[in-house]
């Protein structure tokens, strides 16, 4: 696999190897310092901020293409990802890229290419432990950085209305799914994972319902060792059961966790 | 607009009206006689059944393709229709319209023509009034009627799979969205309402925690007249109440209904 795209040959003949007419968007969200972040790249002589996105190859599923994206822009693999909603506005790409932008990088794009024509987006989100990602950002960008989600101002095209879509779709999913165990290190507190979806879903929670709620799923393990390096009393650590979650799930996993 | 569709311009000129590699495939769901049924046509020269579906006009929203999809083969308009999933599996129409059957309705289809090449899906599914549905089959299919959902057999293609996916998501939108009335009578009672619940989930459910929940949920708005020519004691007639529903939204829905 190509670490970098070459954008001179996706131009020119990038469409003997990629899908015209749909692409791919990622939300790749992380959670640092209590606050919920997305993984935002600076694309070159643009004022706004856009998701990190890409194109589908011929012989790929919208997911390969977002596993490839998210490894090309985090250095992760094997990371949790799953689509949310297809974007089909047929103006939404009216704006995208421009001959000028290409210009910039040496690219002298025919008129019409197949990248500035209209483009369907799968929206796809990545749940990501924060720390292991090396955020990089692509030929046609200038950083790749990680922002607060309260704070990502106006994105390029219909981006924040992916990005609030994706935060809809986790809010309702966290509900049934403990998807929110990919966002922390393997071994947490039970403060840590309230944290966490106190974040996600804006909102106080009870620590007491939440902590019996979270025991009672069964899915926690607890770990004989407690976290070290903190003042007063030293909080007992958990790790996510992926077995006994997939058994649950087997079993016909009912209501909420 | 065209009442049907016309395949012999679709497949000599059709990319120049459509998006090539990008159709819709619509789960159309109604409630009859306590069976959840899904309407599907019978291709020309099959064995096996299939989805309504079609293509995305260049000016389209997906959602609109499958509200044009299901106004042809339904006669509905105006019905509850939302994406569900995006299937892209390379290979997933590597079977779908071959030039024989073309042949047979007397269209000579070119080569590698684009109905034949890679498409991706996106699953819209659709809840209706079974007794407004007047089904109708398109230009390469004999038949279109409604199936209960436990007898559908194989499917064509990948359909099998959609159904089975389109039936999931619903079955996990029921606990926080009172969809389910889009595919009762605009009266019902709390039985009727029950039984959809029941079926759809597939699981006996207790009637009077059911009841609480559902009267408890201020989305129901009970109707003056009770159910009339029925034996015994006359039960009571609610209705949903959407402007209710939809204030609740503004205000922040939260937790199951």
């Amino acid at each position: 696999m190509k670490k970098q795209e070459d954008w001179k040959s996706i131009v020119l003949e990038g469409d003997k190897h990629y899908l015209p007419h749909i692409s791919i968007d990622c939300v790749v969200l992380g959670f640092h310092d209590n606050q919920l972040r997305v993984l935002l790249l600076k694309p070159k002589q643009k004022e706004e901020w856009a998701l990190p996105g890409g194109f589908v190859k011929r012989e790929e599923t919208v997911e390969e293409a977002g596993y490839r994206t998210l490894f090309e822009r985090t250095g992760l693999k094997d990371t949790f990802l799953e689509q949310f909603h297809t974007f089909s506005d047929p103006y939404r790409t009216r704006h995208n890229l421009t001959r000028a932008e290409f210009k910039n990088i040496g690219i002298d794009m025919p008129e019409d290419n197949w990248v500035t024509q209209r483009f369907l987006t799968v929206g796809l989100y990545a749940l990501v432990e924060f720390s292991k990602v090396v955020p990089k950002p692509n030929q046609l960008s200038d950083y790749c950085e990680w922002w607060d989600i309260h704070n990502v101002g106006k994105l390029i095209l219909d981006h924040n209305h992916i990005l609030d879509k994706a935060l809809q779709s986790i809010r309702l999913q966290l509900k049934y799914k403990p998807i929110g165990y990919n966002l922390l290190p393997q071994k947490f507190t039970l403060s840590d994972l309230q944290k966490l979806y106190e974040t996600i879903l804006d909102k106080k929670l009870d620590r007491a319902n939440f902590n019996r709620k979270m025991l009672s799923s069964k899915f926690l393990t607890y770990q004989e060792e407690k976290k070290t390096g903190v003042p007063h009393k030293a909080p007992f650590l958990y790790s996510f059961d992926v077995e006994k979650y997939n058994q649950a799930l087997r079993d016909g996993l009912s209501g909420e966790i």
